[in-house]
């Protein structure tokens, strides 16, 4: 629904880059989870730009939780998050107003809000609405851990650069957790950044892979057909700006591989039913099998660069050329991984509270 | 929610491999569009196997529209369609049951339905049950046509050999539409036969890309952030069974490229605003943009193969050898086509209904 | 959603009067649920005409379970149930069709679905539908049966004649459950039935008012704001034809009460936590706690009636006189308790779900 | 869905009595409406207290808007209403935290939220709440009387004194919509007031009967089965605190009339197709007939009262005496009004955005 995901958990999103603030609801959250308001600040540093290759926005992102929470915990009725905006200048955006940025949703705003949508630095499809998703999902990310579920995201592949894949489960999302450019194998990390920067001294963007990993999500869960794990994951998943592809398991890969290869034999470890293999990444007929859930997302390079570009002027119906000032990423894959991790607690914890029931968050 | 799609408009489905029947139920649809059953009984012939590289069994899918329909036309009201289950022979599964399938749905199902499930065949997690989706779908597809909104999918990838991708969009929907072996460079058709034919002939199976396109959807259309054109296609692309990657426009080929490669220039040709390359599938920021609808799905090889394989008993909880019987395909790539399209078409009925109002598929 | 009610579990509804079956779908029901069909054939005979007072259209409901179940318990997947209609004379339709039946929803089917409508008997707007919905509540309310929940209704007014109030819940609700006039006094049977066929010796028709209790729904059910339990419960019952009223508890009656007459005093008993009195109908800000919850409808005149009738023919737009034949009820309240349990059934099985897991109806 | 309501257009609500704010979010609605602030102000003072029969509470109800417009005109992306909550005095509610106010949600919230509910002046089941509600339905009042759809809601009975019923619908609106004390004769004013000031005066209270017309809608709008018109009404006036019963047209009494009095006679008005009478408050089957809708909410007298009750200590488990403080209504019916036609507005907006579009509100 529009800015509402989920049934039995939902988070309601709102705002607008240049507004008064942006934020979210999340209703149905179980009652008795203790909110963490450090945690939810770690989660958006996590998220914020930083660095040569983000933008110079600063964004603090003084978040105010102004209900839904009573001692400390969640009551169980509707939570929302506010997150002023701050340091916004609007005059960077008035002028190029009627040129649609290429890759944006400039153009497409427009034939669907018929002129009316705020344009400012993007509106309601800005990045920054971001920051209310991430805020949100921090707090199911860490109830969720409380019941043994543990998510994260690293960058996969940046600038023509492969990132290891996930190895130790556990000890790899403990790392990625703590760490701001999130690389398995930190040796890796200096060339991204170097592609990245390289891109942005060419006035121009990079894109990129990101992959994720969720464990300790119980066999079982999901509901096919329509709400397969992976149709309620990669509609969460989509709703990231830029996400252009999702992947379960082998993804694309499995074009190429043969039934001997893809299917996963099931072996019993210890008496618990697992598979050898994990091409599925953790999901079987869109159920959750108990293996660690596996996903990459495609994330395209940023489209605000600062190259000069050929465009439309929409409201004169003529041709422009557009050259895009102001404050922008060559690459935001890097940010987007706490985006992803977010959307991904959302997703499940929804999943989950349907399965069972509203209380199942609250740790016994 | 669970077995149905769709808000403004919804399909709801039912049904097992080996029960008495499957089906699904329209509801929302625009009343007084003329439904053509030798339209959905072609569209169910795109689906249904064909030649070596097909199983079987013999499905002839004769049909019924029990509800919904008065003097030829929608009523508006829920159009509800049975197609009988013919043919099964529940023998060959029972002595099975407890053997989960590699990649199948027969331990997820089982850790979910705690025993209850229909295990014959696959019960309702079968292939079987997209019968029903493509004819729901095919009534859909012809109403959309009469507005001029055309969908066809090829088998972009089978066997490690490549279609080429779409030219012009209009001959080669028409041409796919009126393919049972939907590829649009007809070169190609017999070495990805041969393909599959070399698997089956080795008991394995192989996997493949789809590739679909839409032209006509009017821009503007699509719900952002949850609701985006993206999120809403693969939430339903991801509910067909094998379906483990969805991308749109470049998708992961993104990751790879610069923003100044990546954005489409807009343009204006006649009057209309056009994007010169098309790189974002016809979706900026889960809107519309006017131009086609492009994306591709990974389909992974059938999970059913000849070839012994390494499971478990998962009501003994021990390890167990494997040897599937029965009927079963080599490929399905080419049969989910006609599902691709009909959960495309079940996907932007809804979300145009919703825009637009319950009345708009009604042709004017 | 139109024709679909519930989230966490839902009924899809569909068929009309005069087509060739109708049918209902239950999705998300707990598996391994006994399916007993003499109850639902039981809870047909219910709801089906019976004596003087009921129409002469022999309705025998020979259900089919199409999908769903296996080995007679619920498989957890789409349940369906269809019921074929017998016993069709259309041609009774054909001649009034274009005049609007008062108090019926012709005119306004045509004002929605612009005159594509199935008009013959009512089409989906025909309260043969709702043995659909009662056979679909059977399966609901045997199983929330086995979880200490029981619904009953009896006629609490008819023809200006009362019935006693719920009394002895648990003897009161198995007397109305195995009784085809659902009165609690005997006594008023007689005299209800006669106001029934005077009206219908008048060629007339008369209204009247069901009551419901539900015990066993445990305290802490419902989704406030929202989703109060009044909310969920009105949404169903205001579903069933000819119900225009609904309340709760008191209902009408605390327009006139103080809050000191009004306010339900908390007591223990035997250390559980109860209400002397139960003016609110055991559901405190929308959330149930623990006492009966009870309710009443106002079930309309049957608008079917052989008086002659001024009304207009909408295709020609000009007034007219209605005479109306075939086959009619006097009063349909004796009948609409069966759809009454069943909706409620419905709306309570969705909300505890919701509450307790997709699991909680499958008994321990 | 709990603290969201509708589908096309949504309201999600969220905020406690004592927390930092309250507050509303409208998703869906269509682009290019004016807001009106003044009018938005103007409706909370009709449900603000006011005069001796009100709380003492003094609420100004500074509103804010932080998302959702630009310009003045809605943008048609989720639109957030804040009202900070001031002038709590939480210290009144920590002594008698685990007393159990009869009538009220304190027993159930414990009961489902397990005691982490924000229990300080009933918390989220705080009537004051329904001030984001208000303020959330001003703006859809606003759209929908461009639009030529107009709602107002009178006190039909309070203190047992009747107000007369709608007359000229028009003028009785508009008197009704500049009223602080909704009466259609203003000679029932002072009774009525006396009637509360009397109960006041013995620490008592009384509830009474609210009456809404709604003209203007057109006719085809409604959703049946599940959400005909008086569902989806239903399921929105249920949700406001204290109504227990709701009625369409003449509701109730249609249990005592015969067929040939309930039915409305349909005739033409000057090429329009009316009914004679409007028994049914222009709802025929669900759908709209172009009649004015009218209904009826039974809302109880306020739980809150000085009186001494008795009740249960709910965490102890015993009984005890409750004598309450703070400030409390005699009668919220007059304060009630506000409310009710702020959930019809929402109800009708998204019944009539899903029949004909999200753009429909917008003013062409």
């Amino acid at each position: 629904m529009k800015n509402t995901f989920g049934n039995s958990l939902s988070v309601t999103l709102f705002g607008e880059s240049h507004g008064e603030m942006i934020g979210a609801v999340i209703d149905g959250i179980s009652p008795g989870i203790s909110v963490d308001e450090a945690y939810i600040a770690h989660r958006l540093t996590l998220r914020r730009p930083a660095g040569k290759i983000s933008t110079a926005r600063a964004e603090s992102d003084p978040f105010r939780i102004v209900s839904g929470i009573f001692e400390g915990k969640t009551t169980g009725t509707p939570l929302t998050i506010l997150i002023p905006n701050e340091n916004t200048n609007s005059k960077d955006y008035a002028a190029t107003r009627p040129l649609a940025r290429p890759g944006h949703a400039d153009y497409t705003a427009f034939c669907k809000y018929h002129g009316y949508e705020d344009y400012r630095g993007g509106g309601h499809f800005s990045g920054r609405i971001t920051a209310a998703l991430v805020a949100a999902g921090a707090i199911l990310q860490a109830a969720l851990e409380e019941k043994g579920i543990r998510i994260a995201t690293h960058i996969s592949r940046l600038g023509k650069i492969n990132d290891r894949s996930f190895g130790e489960y556990a000890s790899d999302i403990e790392k990625l957790n703590s760490t701001v450019f999130a690389v398995l194998d930190d040796a890796v990390a200096p060339a991204m950044t170097r592609a990245a920067e390289d891109a942005a001294s060419e006035g121009d963007s990079i894109g990129g892979i990101l992959e994720t990993a969720v464990i300790g999500v119980p066999a079982g869960v999901g509901e096919p057909w329509f709400d397969s794990m992976e149709s309620t994951l990669s509609h969460a998943l989509f709703s990231i700006p830029a996400v252009k592809g999702v992947e379960f398991g082998c993804g694309f890969s499995f074009a190429d591989m043969k039934g001997s290869e893809a299917n996963d034999p099931f072996q019993t470890e210890n008496g618990t039913i697992t598979t050898k293999t994990n091409n599925n990444g953790g999901i079987n007929g869109g159920i959750t099998n108990g293996m660690p859930i596996l996903f990459r997302t495609a994330v395209k390079p940023t489209p605000s660069i600062y190259k000069e570009q050929k465009t439309v002027n929409f409201i004169e119906n003529k041709e422009a050329i557009l050259a895009i000032h102001g404050r922008h990423d060559p690459a935001i894959v890097h940010r987007a991984r706490a985006v992803q991790d977010a959307v991904t607690a959302i997703a499940l914890a929804d999943a989950l509270l349907l399965r069972f029931g509203t209380d199942w968050l609250k740790k016994e």
